[in-house]
């Protein structure tokens, strides 16, 4: 692999995971899931086409709270010479569909049936009286001799919501693909679906390399651990896949290339492999011994942090096929590597807008970079706009953590003044 | 409540909720979870500050693959003069941290403790020869006799990450109210935090009123049920509720305003009450007749969908106060309601960007729209840019739920031409 830009191992990684893609509407890797409130599958992703079992509206049904009515009934009616009916039974939201008689007009609320026969709905405010009279509090129809006036004609069809016209019986109601967000799982409530085929999210195991790691909260020997340290990239990279839409599993191996292969055999059920750490230039890069055997390659990309990187599909010693991630074991190189060549693809197999949107903002400061590479700097982007760019060192992962925007310094920059025009992406979101 | 402004209105409900900021970060609100992979805080909000317990880097390490040496040895180094040294101790990632003997140069791998005495790497690819020799595949240390030459002077400094430069012992960390995402979750676990204290997310009790309604999956009585329809609310503004970082329960009320109120008692641990249904003009309005004698004000918001409104806090018969906001029970205006006066807020408390990015294209063709109110239609925004804006009408979920923007007609808008500038949210995100 020479050297290649980001962008070109951006779509190489691209190209690697395509065939996941397919996979994922697979029925085996879909599960049926109820659509109700407790243990919604939300933000799932349809993993088949749903029509609807209904129309809807179901039954015709009101639009105001007001008085059903043939509009033949109220053809001569004027602000002069009203046309008063005698009220007729009530339609309150449940009831089941009634019949109005001709010549009567029924008192109907918001969302209850209108009345066979009836084909308008006159609201109550513009009605004489313009309230309902001798119904409510437990009492569900006017009194017989009840009567109510309508001082204009009304259109056939006013404020009427016919059957079917938000989806018919038999409908595409959300099409294979959809991601499942409130207003699609109310769609399909209202419908009347209890249970949605969904896919699986995408099984990413995260690797951690290094026999320096210790598990956060251990204690490290002053003298034997002086050399060692805590293990955030577990922690770190699964929280970034399971932001992104998939599921991770962690799993460390010591600095022994069998021990790598042997923690990936372990893991048969996971769709792809991030491992960090043991790629670089190193006389001790256990990775890159571990896979590049099996078949991934590894070299330089034209970017800081992240410049080594690994990529491809290892042929594992039990014949498995496992496309394969490495990045470099420094965290800040780690996650900037994630959110380059992978995140985009995880939100993508999960339905979610894959690139972070890039804005642009004046640099509070003078900045440098090494202009051979595409420099990606953790900063600040101020509530005036400007734009801080933090330390470039790969180490400073507390700086990355309490920034809020990663700073784009593209090929060719080598230095740029306070006030020029950067790209960013916000990443406190 | 007279007529309200949506902004008004949702600044009432922003007043309603204020107190529970203070009430999220109560110790008895907060709970205790391992900063680990398989059961990690993600997104959860920090209840307190954490401090780093240890210096990072804890020891002076590498920033390259290269030798560590001490800058005064290479003082006289030049092309025509390389200066060359015995190789010493190889320093890998974990190794205790070593010494390096004055005059000598000890090969260093990236993150490899810098060894005592060292003050300085320099990279491999600078060195003589650019490789490492006698070392890897399983030997750890150069044979004797090995010697490696530099052509040129190192700073004192180079490519040493010097303890203590991403953050020093007993420093702030992260503060109270941070969200933990992937990089914070890193630098926790890279400071050897074990554990952390987090906000619990708000609770809402979603209550759907109305004896209308059946559960998706029931079949339908073709008489009985024939002005029956699926409850839509409980699984919608569920989903809309934890996709706004927040919990919810839910529960159903029949049309009966003693049942209301003893649905909202039997949930003593919620924050928040959301009602969905029973709020407007009609002879049986459930929500408004239990919750208007206990303190909630209903009236009219100028908007639409979304116009009938209920908000405040309800002083239950047990003496317990709850907030309560009461939407319209048709769906699209629920969650219509929910976007504009509970979606920012439930967000804030979760850590989230409050507030939906807005965003402006021009009209595919014309609108109408009720100059009086702030009208919100559910539209597509194209590729083009071009913003297709969708039938106001409010029993349109399928529309919505196909939608992927809503779309903004302020008060005052009666009429725009194709091609006028209009405001919307992205929804689909």
């Amino acid at each position: 692999m020479t050297v290649r830009t980001h962008l070109e191992h951006a779509a190489a990684a691209a190209e690697l995971l395509a065939p996941l893609a397919e996979r994922l509407t697979d029925p085996s890797r879909s599960g049926v899931w109820p659509v109700d409130a407790e243990n919604s599958p939300l933000d799932r992703i349809l993993a088949e086409d749903v029509t609807s079992p209904i129309s809807l509206p179901r039954f015709a049904n009101s639009q105001m709270d007001g008085y059903a009515v043939r509009a033949v009934d109220l053809a001569a009616a004027s602000a002069d010479n009203p046309v008063r009916l005698p009220v007729g039974p009530t339609s309150a939201a449940g009831d089941p569909v009634g019949t109005i008689a001709p010549g009567t007009a029924s008192p109907v609320m918001t969302g209850a049936a209108v009345p066979d026969g009836a084909d308008a709905v006159v609201p109550i405010e513009q009605c004489d009286p313009a309230h309902f009279v001798g119904i409510g509090g437990g009492t569900h129809d006017a009194p017989a001799g009840t009567t109510v006036a309508f001082r204009a004609p009304v259109e056939s069809g006013t404020f009427v919501r016919a059957v079917g016209t938000d989806i018919r019986e038999g409908a595409l109601l959300l099409p294979a693909g959809t991601r499942l967000g409130p207003a699609q799982l109310g769609s399909l409530a209202a419908a009347g679906v209890p249970l949605v085929r969904v896919q699986n999210p995408v099984r990413v195991l995260v690797l951690s390399t290094g026999h320096e790691l210790r598990m956060p909260g251990i204690r490290l020997d002053p003298v034997a651990d002086s050399g060692a340290i805590y293990d955030s990239n577990s922690a770190m990279m699964a929280a970034a896949v399971m932001a992104a839409g998939a599921t991770a599993v962690t799993a460390s191996a010591p600095d022994d290339a069998p021990a790598v292969v042997d923690a990936i055999e372990q893991h048969p059920d996971v769709d792809l492999v991030v491992t960090t750490g043991g790629v670089s230039a190193g006389a001790f890069e256990v990775v890159r011994d571990a896979l590049a055997p099996l078949g991934v390659e590894f070299g330089p990309v034209a970017m800081q942090p992240g410049g080594p990187q690994g990529l491809g599909t290892a042929v594992l010693p039990s014949g498995r096929r496992m496309p394969v991630l490495a990045f470099p074991g420094n965290p800040v190189s780690a996650l900037v590597s994630f959110e380059l060549f992978l995140r985009p693809l995880l939100r993508g197999f999960a339905g979610l807008p894959a690139q972070r949107r890039t804005e642009r903002g004046a640099l509070a400061h003078p900045v440098t970079s090494p202009p051979a590479r595409h420099q990606v700097r953790r900063g600040t982007v101020h509530a005036d706009g400007s734009v801080e760019v933090g330390a470039p060192s790969s180490h400073l992962l507390h700086a990355y953590a309490t920034a809020n925007a990663l700073v784009h310094l593209p090929v060719g920059v080598g230095s740029l003044p306070a006030g020029a025009e950067v790209d960013y992406w916000r990443i406190d979101d």
